[in-house]
Protein backbone atom coordinates (compact mmCIF):
# COMPACT_ATOMS: atom_id res chain seq x y z
CA UNK A 1 0.00 0.00 0.00
CA UNK A 2 3.02 2.07 -0.03
CA UNK A 3 1.90 3.71 -3.50
CA UNK A 4 -1.57 4.04 -2.49
CA UNK A 5 -4.61 1.72 -3.04
CA UNK A 6 -4.51 -0.04 -6.64
CA UNK A 7 -8.26 1.37 -7.03
CA UNK A 8 -11.04 2.69 -4.89
CA UNK A 9 -13.76 -0.22 -5.29
CA UNK A 10 -14.77 -0.92 -1.91
CA UNK A 11 -13.92 -4.74 -2.55
CA UNK A 12 -10.54 -3.99 -3.44
CA UNK A 13 -10.43 -1.71 -0.58
CA UNK A 14 -11.47 -4.01 2.03
CA UNK A 15 -9.13 -6.86 0.64
CA UNK A 16 -5.87 -4.80 0.67
CA UNK A 17 -6.60 -4.12 4.30
CA UNK A 18 -7.76 -7.73 5.18
CA UNK A 19 -6.33 -9.96 2.59
CA UNK A 20 -3.70 -11.00 4.51
CA UNK A 21 -4.48 -14.51 5.91
CA UNK A 22 -2.93 -14.12 9.61
CA UNK A 23 -4.61 -10.70 10.27
CA UNK A 24 -8.27 -11.98 9.81
CA UNK A 25 -7.30 -14.86 11.97
CA UNK A 26 -5.94 -12.82 14.70
CA UNK A 27 -9.29 -10.97 14.52
CA UNK A 28 -11.28 -14.03 14.74
CA UNK A 29 -9.42 -15.27 17.75
CA UNK A 30 -10.00 -12.05 19.27
CA UNK A 31 -13.71 -12.02 18.22
CA UNK A 32 -14.46 -15.43 18.84
CA UNK A 33 -12.26 -16.97 21.58
CA UNK A 34 -12.40 -13.74 23.78
CA UNK A 35 -8.87 -13.56 23.50
CA UNK A 36 -7.35 -10.43 24.40
CA UNK A 37 -3.49 -10.94 25.22
CA UNK A 38 0.14 -11.88 23.32
CA UNK A 39 -0.05 -14.90 24.59
CA UNK A 40 -3.37 -15.87 24.33
CA UNK A 41 -3.26 -15.09 20.81
CA UNK A 42 -0.38 -17.05 20.60
CA UNK A 43 -2.32 -20.25 20.88
CA UNK A 44 -3.78 -19.81 17.65
CA UNK A 45 -5.01 -23.38 15.94
CA UNK A 46 -3.09 -22.56 13.22
CA UNK A 47 0.06 -21.62 14.92
CA UNK A 48 1.30 -18.25 14.45
CA UNK A 49 4.82 -17.32 14.96
CA UNK A 50 5.46 -14.64 17.81
CA UNK A 51 6.79 -12.63 15.26
CA UNK A 52 4.09 -12.91 12.54
CA UNK A 53 1.84 -12.19 15.52
CA UNK A 54 3.95 -9.04 16.70
CA UNK A 55 4.08 -7.91 13.16
CA UNK A 56 0.26 -8.58 12.54
CA UNK A 57 -0.88 -6.57 15.81
CA UNK A 58 1.29 -3.17 15.17
CA UNK A 59 0.06 -3.61 11.46
CA UNK A 60 -4.08 -3.97 13.06
CA UNK A 61 -3.42 -0.84 15.26
CA UNK A 62 -1.92 0.97 12.12
CA UNK A 63 -5.32 0.08 10.33
CA UNK A 64 -7.28 1.36 13.33
CA UNK A 65 -8.93 -2.31 13.87
CA UNK A 66 -7.57 -2.91 17.36
CA UNK A 67 -5.97 -0.55 19.99
CA UNK A 68 -2.93 -1.47 22.95
CA UNK A 69 -3.40 -0.36 26.64
CA UNK A 70 -1.81 -1.10 29.56
CA UNK A 71 -4.43 -3.63 31.31
CA UNK A 72 -5.87 -1.98 34.36
CA UNK A 73 -5.79 -5.29 35.70
CA UNK A 74 -1.93 -6.06 35.40
CA UNK A 75 0.88 -3.80 35.73
CA UNK A 76 3.08 -5.58 33.26
CA UNK A 77 0.97 -6.63 30.08
CA UNK A 78 -0.62 -5.24 27.40
CA UNK A 79 -4.11 -5.37 26.17
CA UNK A 80 -5.70 -5.42 22.55
CA UNK A 81 -9.11 -4.09 21.90
CA UNK A 82 -11.26 -4.35 19.05
CA UNK A 83 -12.43 -0.72 17.50
CA UNK A 84 -15.94 -0.63 16.37
CA UNK A 85 -14.35 -1.11 12.83
CA UNK A 86 -12.83 -4.46 13.34
CA UNK A 87 -16.63 -5.13 15.50
CA UNK A 88 -18.42 -4.22 12.10
CA UNK A 89 -16.64 -6.94 10.58
CA UNK A 90 -19.14 -9.27 12.01
CA UNK A 91 -21.14 -10.29 9.51
CA UNK A 92 -18.26 -11.14 6.55
CA UNK A 93 -17.19 -13.46 9.40
CA UNK A 94 -20.62 -14.89 9.58
CA UNK A 95 -20.85 -14.88 6.06
CA UNK A 96 -17.47 -16.23 5.39
CA UNK A 97 -18.25 -19.08 7.96
CA UNK A 98 -21.05 -20.21 6.51
CA UNK A 99 -19.42 -20.01 2.70
CA UNK A 100 -16.96 -22.61 4.62
CA UNK A 101 -19.27 -24.81 6.26
CA UNK A 102 -21.43 -25.16 2.83
CA UNK A 103 -17.75 -25.77 0.86
CA UNK A 104 -15.30 -26.78 2.55
CA UNK A 105 -13.78 -30.01 4.67
CA UNK A 106 -14.23 -28.17 8.32
CA UNK A 107 -14.42 -29.91 11.93
CA UNK A 108 -17.21 -30.37 13.59
CA UNK A 109 -15.97 -28.79 16.53
CA UNK A 110 -14.73 -25.81 14.58
CA UNK A 111 -17.88 -25.20 12.71
CA UNK A 112 -20.09 -24.98 15.57
CA UNK A 113 -19.59 -21.46 16.68
CA UNK A 114 -19.74 -20.06 13.05
CA UNK A 115 -23.31 -22.34 12.67
CA UNK A 116 -24.81 -21.17 15.91
CA UNK A 117 -24.44 -17.56 14.86
CA UNK A 118 -25.35 -18.43 11.39
CA UNK A 119 -28.81 -19.85 12.43
CA UNK A 120 -29.21 -17.14 14.97
CA UNK A 121 -30.01 -14.78 12.08
CA UNK A 122 -29.23 -10.59 12.38
CA UNK A 123 -30.91 -10.21 15.94
CA UNK A 124 -28.25 -12.54 17.06
CA UNK A 125 -25.55 -10.49 14.99
CA UNK A 126 -26.32 -7.59 16.41
CA UNK A 127 -26.65 -8.98 19.87
CA UNK A 128 -23.07 -10.62 19.52
CA UNK A 129 -21.62 -6.68 18.27
CA UNK A 130 -23.24 -5.23 20.82
CA UNK A 131 -22.11 -7.57 23.36
CA UNK A 132 -18.39 -6.90 21.74
CA UNK A 133 -18.95 -3.47 22.11
CA UNK A 134 -19.45 -3.70 25.90
CA UNK A 135 -16.13 -5.76 25.97
CA UNK A 136 -13.96 -3.93 23.92
CA UNK A 137 -15.08 -0.53 23.84
CA UNK A 138 -17.05 -0.23 27.44
CA UNK A 139 -20.04 0.84 26.17
CA UNK A 140 -23.10 0.69 28.19
CA UNK A 141 -25.37 -0.96 25.76
CA UNK A 142 -28.66 -2.80 26.74
CA UNK A 143 -29.14 -6.75 26.43
CA UNK A 144 -30.90 -8.26 24.21
CA UNK A 145 -32.89 -10.84 26.74
CA UNK A 146 -33.20 -13.22 24.29
CA UNK A 147 -28.77 -13.31 24.10
CA UNK A 148 -27.36 -12.76 27.52
CA UNK A 149 -24.41 -13.88 26.20
CA UNK A 150 -23.58 -14.89 22.24
CA UNK A 151 -19.95 -15.70 23.24
CA UNK A 152 -21.30 -17.99 25.97
CA UNK A 153 -23.96 -19.80 23.75
CA UNK A 154 -20.77 -20.63 21.16
CA UNK A 155 -18.17 -21.40 23.29
CA UNK A 156 -20.99 -24.22 25.04
CA UNK A 157 -21.99 -25.28 21.88
CA UNK A 158 -17.94 -25.46 21.24
CA UNK A 159 -17.09 -27.30 24.30
CA UNK A 160 -20.45 -30.40 23.91
CA UNK A 161 -19.36 -30.23 20.24
CA UNK A 162 -15.64 -31.24 21.68
CA UNK A 163 -16.81 -33.58 24.49
CA UNK A 164 -19.27 -35.67 21.99
CA UNK A 165 -16.59 -35.97 19.63
CA UNK A 166 -14.48 -37.42 23.07
CA UNK A 167 -16.92 -39.68 23.80
CA UNK A 168 -16.92 -41.22 20.02
CA UNK A 169 -13.23 -41.25 19.99
CA UNK A 170 -13.35 -43.15 23.30
CA UNK A 171 -16.11 -46.00 21.87
CA UNK A 172 -13.96 -46.39 19.20
CA UNK A 173 -10.78 -47.33 20.99
CA UNK B 1 -1.70 -25.80 1.46
CA UNK B 2 0.89 -28.38 -0.05
CA UNK B 3 1.07 -30.09 3.49
CA UNK B 4 -2.55 -29.41 4.02
CA UNK B 5 -4.95 -27.04 5.76
CA UNK B 6 -3.08 -25.78 9.07
CA UNK B 7 -6.39 -26.03 10.63
CA UNK B 8 -10.08 -27.30 9.86
CA UNK B 9 -11.74 -24.07 10.71
CA UNK B 10 -14.39 -22.40 7.96
CA UNK B 11 -12.69 -19.22 8.53
CA UNK B 12 -9.04 -20.49 7.72
CA UNK B 13 -10.19 -23.14 4.98
CA UNK B 14 -12.30 -19.82 3.15
CA UNK B 15 -9.23 -17.61 4.18
CA UNK B 16 -6.40 -20.28 2.83
CA UNK B 17 -8.72 -20.78 -0.54
CA UNK B 18 -9.98 -16.73 -1.01
CA UNK B 19 -7.31 -15.24 0.74
CA UNK B 20 -4.75 -14.14 -2.42
CA UNK B 21 -6.58 -11.12 -3.21
CA UNK B 22 -6.78 -11.65 -6.90
CA UNK B 23 -8.31 -14.51 -6.57
CA UNK B 24 -11.14 -12.45 -5.22
CA UNK B 25 -11.25 -9.80 -7.55
CA UNK B 26 -10.99 -11.77 -10.33
CA UNK B 27 -14.36 -13.10 -9.41
CA UNK B 28 -15.46 -10.14 -8.31
CA UNK B 29 -14.95 -8.92 -12.10
CA UNK B 30 -16.90 -12.11 -13.22
CA UNK B 31 -19.76 -11.94 -10.96
CA UNK B 32 -20.19 -7.77 -10.68
CA UNK B 33 -18.82 -6.96 -14.42
CA UNK B 34 -20.63 -10.00 -16.35
CA UNK B 35 -16.62 -10.48 -17.71
CA UNK B 36 -15.87 -14.46 -18.71
CA UNK B 37 -12.80 -14.21 -21.80
CA UNK B 38 -9.62 -13.56 -20.61
CA UNK B 39 -8.81 -10.59 -22.75
CA UNK B 40 -12.40 -9.23 -20.58
CA UNK B 41 -10.17 -9.89 -17.45
CA UNK B 42 -6.86 -8.34 -18.13
CA UNK B 43 -9.19 -4.63 -18.08
CA UNK B 44 -9.28 -4.86 -13.99
CA UNK B 45 -9.21 -1.79 -12.68
CA UNK B 46 -6.32 -2.39 -10.16
CA UNK B 47 -4.02 -3.61 -13.53
CA UNK B 48 -3.96 -7.33 -12.95
CA UNK B 49 -0.81 -8.57 -15.51
CA UNK B 50 -1.45 -11.20 -17.78
CA UNK B 51 0.63 -14.06 -15.98
CA UNK B 52 -1.06 -13.51 -12.35
CA UNK B 53 -4.40 -13.47 -14.30
CA UNK B 54 -3.33 -17.04 -16.06
CA UNK B 55 -2.17 -18.57 -12.58
CA UNK B 56 -5.34 -17.36 -10.38
CA UNK B 57 -7.62 -18.74 -13.43
CA UNK B 58 -6.10 -22.03 -13.18
CA UNK B 59 -5.99 -21.49 -9.57
CA UNK B 60 -9.53 -21.04 -9.27
CA UNK B 61 -10.49 -24.02 -11.82
CA UNK B 62 -8.62 -26.47 -9.52
CA UNK B 63 -10.41 -24.93 -6.50
CA UNK B 64 -13.67 -25.58 -8.27
CA UNK B 65 -14.75 -21.65 -8.17
CA UNK B 66 -15.12 -21.34 -12.09
CA UNK B 67 -14.91 -23.44 -15.17
CA UNK B 68 -13.39 -22.92 -18.41
CA UNK B 69 -15.35 -24.30 -21.59
CA UNK B 70 -14.56 -23.34 -25.42
CA UNK B 71 -16.90 -20.53 -26.51
CA UNK B 72 -19.74 -22.39 -28.61
CA UNK B 73 -19.89 -18.67 -30.69
CA UNK B 74 -16.50 -18.23 -31.21
CA UNK B 75 -14.25 -21.16 -31.83
CA UNK B 76 -10.91 -19.95 -30.67
CA UNK B 77 -11.98 -18.17 -27.30
CA UNK B 78 -12.24 -20.14 -23.46
CA UNK B 79 -15.22 -18.90 -22.11
CA UNK B 80 -15.07 -18.90 -18.21
CA UNK B 81 -18.43 -19.82 -16.02
CA UNK B 82 -18.83 -19.21 -12.23
CA UNK B 83 -20.07 -22.17 -10.36
CA UNK B 84 -22.52 -22.89 -7.36
CA UNK B 85 -19.66 -22.36 -5.59
CA UNK B 86 -18.30 -19.28 -6.49
CA UNK B 87 -22.01 -18.11 -6.94
CA UNK B 88 -22.44 -18.52 -3.06
CA UNK B 89 -19.83 -15.74 -2.37
CA UNK B 90 -22.57 -13.29 -2.90
CA UNK B 91 -23.60 -12.89 0.33
CA UNK B 92 -19.72 -12.44 1.54
CA UNK B 93 -18.86 -9.83 -1.30
CA UNK B 94 -22.01 -7.81 0.10
CA UNK B 95 -20.81 -7.58 3.36
CA UNK B 96 -17.16 -6.79 2.06
CA UNK B 97 -18.39 -4.13 0.07
CA UNK B 98 -20.84 -2.87 2.91
CA UNK B 99 -17.91 -2.65 4.95
CA UNK B 100 -15.53 -1.80 2.79
CA UNK B 101 -18.64 2.00 2.01
CA UNK B 102 -18.47 1.99 5.77
CA UNK B 103 -14.69 2.49 6.99
CA UNK B 104 -12.75 2.86 3.83
CA UNK B 105 -12.30 5.47 1.25
CA UNK B 106 -14.20 4.36 -1.47
CA UNK B 107 -15.11 5.85 -4.82
CA UNK B 108 -18.50 6.93 -5.84
CA UNK B 109 -18.49 4.93 -9.08
CA UNK B 110 -17.07 1.69 -7.62
CA UNK B 111 -19.09 2.02 -4.59
CA UNK B 112 -22.57 2.26 -5.91
CA UNK B 113 -23.04 -1.43 -7.33
CA UNK B 114 -21.98 -2.53 -4.02
CA UNK B 115 -24.41 0.04 -2.27
CA UNK B 116 -27.25 -1.08 -4.56
CA UNK B 117 -26.67 -4.57 -3.37
CA UNK B 118 -26.20 -3.61 0.24
CA UNK B 119 -29.14 -1.26 0.36
CA UNK B 120 -31.43 -4.51 -1.60
CA UNK B 121 -31.39 -6.60 0.83
CA UNK B 122 -31.66 -10.77 0.83
CA UNK B 123 -34.44 -10.74 -1.80
CA UNK B 124 -32.37 -8.93 -3.89
CA UNK B 125 -29.13 -11.02 -3.70
CA UNK B 126 -31.07 -14.12 -4.01
CA UNK B 127 -32.50 -12.32 -7.39
CA UNK B 128 -28.57 -11.79 -8.55
CA UNK B 129 -27.58 -15.28 -7.60
CA UNK B 130 -30.69 -16.47 -9.49
CA UNK B 131 -29.48 -14.10 -12.21
CA UNK B 132 -25.25 -15.65 -12.18
CA UNK B 133 -27.41 -19.47 -12.18
CA UNK B 134 -29.15 -18.63 -14.86
CA UNK B 135 -26.08 -16.96 -16.94
CA UNK B 136 -23.27 -19.06 -16.03
CA UNK B 137 -24.97 -22.85 -15.19
CA UNK B 138 -27.73 -22.29 -17.70
CA UNK B 139 -30.31 -23.34 -15.21
CA UNK B 140 -33.55 -22.25 -15.97
CA UNK B 141 -34.37 -20.33 -12.63
CA UNK B 142 -37.70 -18.18 -12.45
CA UNK B 143 -37.06 -14.53 -12.51
CA UNK B 144 -38.27 -12.42 -9.64
CA UNK B 145 -40.60 -9.94 -11.15
CA UNK B 146 -39.37 -7.28 -8.53
CA UNK B 147 -35.35 -7.77 -9.98
CA UNK B 148 -35.93 -8.80 -13.34
CA UNK B 149 -32.35 -8.30 -13.61
CA UNK B 150 -29.82 -6.71 -10.99
CA UNK B 151 -27.07 -6.76 -13.10
CA UNK B 152 -28.58 -4.56 -15.56
CA UNK B 153 -29.77 -2.61 -12.67
CA UNK B 154 -26.17 -2.50 -10.80
CA UNK B 155 -24.45 -1.46 -14.00
CA UNK B 156 -26.81 1.35 -14.53
CA UNK B 157 -26.42 2.98 -11.39
CA UNK B 158 -22.84 2.61 -12.32
CA UNK B 159 -23.36 4.46 -15.29
CA UNK B 160 -25.20 7.68 -13.78
CA UNK B 161 -22.77 7.90 -11.40
CA UNK B 162 -20.09 8.23 -13.57
CA UNK B 163 -21.87 10.79 -15.96
CA UNK B 164 -22.65 12.59 -13.10
CA UNK B 165 -19.06 12.47 -11.54
CA UNK B 166 -18.47 13.80 -15.52
CA UNK B 167 -20.98 16.72 -15.01
CA UNK B 168 -19.22 17.70 -11.76
CA UNK B 169 -15.99 17.71 -13.13
CA UNK B 170 -16.99 19.49 -16.47
CA UNK B 171 -18.80 22.24 -14.22
CA UNK B 172 -15.55 22.91 -12.34
CA UNK B 173 -13.12 23.38 -15.63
Amino acid sequence: MANGPRSRCPINLSLELLGDRWSLLVIRDMMFGGRRYFRELMRSEEGISSNILADRLSRLVDAGLITRADDPAHRQKVRYSLTQKAIDLVPVFVQLGAWGIRHLPVSPAFSVRARVLEEGGPRMWTAFQNELRRAHLGEEIEVDPAYPSVLAAMQRAYRETLEGQEAVDGRAR
